[in-house]
């Protein structure tokens, strides 16, 4: 049975979101954070080297990164085209918006959330083109978003899965005000009505709320 | 004809590097960079909105990001088994750190550099945390490289394109030592002397000298 390492209120949501969609079978298992300091609680070293969630268990194989977790399951359990297979007509869109989700949108939310951490004044000219940098990114989403309902195009896919979880999920750690983008945000309500969403939410983080508007 | 829009010394030289290695024709667009501020020259958002290296063209297709650009490249032109299949052996390993490479090094690259630009002490806790994170990664690489060649195991693949230029090239505005990690270092140098790594540099990085050590 193949085993999903999950830390409360992370990217690994991803994981558990995608086996609820699938129906793949799996054992959960929840790590806590400090209440204090807000980072994992346990030692996950122990699962896997770098120590960073999500990481599967699936026989010998420990795989950690949420973006390989979720091809690989997808190798494996993709019967409702959530990675548009290489001659679909939305494949090039697919494959921006996937590799969009880490490269750019996590890894802009992470580095505002660090100056801010570290005391950074927001004045500061650097932090000022990041908080810059980050806005452009959602306003190029929510264009997307403006005209057609998923980010590949007419149907979800994993591409949603990435990013959904960042902007509903990761942003309650952070401080960001989507009230200017219409389009992403009626986006994120779309995801957030899914059954197995719903589920994933249940089973991984019982009593958190996304964060919608 | 396959259009590359190239950003001299960043990631698109990935695509590049590709593009050599399975011997695709393209048409070259080098991008230059303002001498005192580092940053583009040109206005690449009159190609592509986000304004960023790596951008493709091809027939009417614009697309950005360099990992979904492999991708579709790979999708196309994948005679060499750069991205091994889902029923290979190395297929794991291979989706692990060619998701790492933007997801974890890059990123964590990213964040100690504007860090650093912005003036932030390196006695900061957050600093100082964000800097053992990033050797945490490399000496997570380090440990990988002493035990195969590269990085998906016995044969060269997209995760190493997408991993070596960040160290090989990016480093060069960062200010971090690879002096500990052997294995690391050995696997620069055994990518570095790829003929298509050479003619890459030759044709879109004329004079610039890659960090291998």
């Amino acid at each position: 049975m193949l085993k999903v390492h999950h830390l409360v209120q992370s990217q690994s949501q991803r994981i558990v979101w995608l086996c609820e969609e699938l129906e793949i079978p799996y054992d959960l298992v929840i790590h806590g954070r400090d209440p204090v300091t807000n980072l994992p609680a346990g030692d996950l070293k122990a699962v896997h080297p770098l120590g960073l969630a999500p990481i599967i268990e699936d026989g010998v194989l420990v795989l950690s990164e949420s973006g390989a977790i979720v091809e690989y399951l997808l190798d494996r359990h993709d019967q409702e085209c959530l990675r548009p297979s290489p001659d679909h007509p939305d494949r090039a869109e697919f494959l921006h918006w996937f590799h969009f989700a880490n490269a750019n949108l996590q890894s802009g939310f992470g580095r505002v959330m660090f100056f801010d951490r570290a005391g950074v004044p927001r004045d500061n000219p650097v932090h000022a083109m990041l908080r810059a940098r980050l806005a452009a990114s959602l306003e190029y989403m929510d264009v997307r978003l403006a005209g057609v309902p998923y980010l590949a195009g007419e149907t979800f896919t994993a591409a949603d899965i990435m990013t959904a979880v960042t902007l509903a999920t990761m942003r309650a750690h952070f401080a960001v005000n989507l009230s200017p983008y219409g389009g992403i945000r009626a986006w994120l309500h779309r995801n957030a009505a899914r059954p197995a969403y719903r589920r994933a939410l249940e089973r991984g983080d019982s009593g958190f709320e996304p964060v919608l508007d």
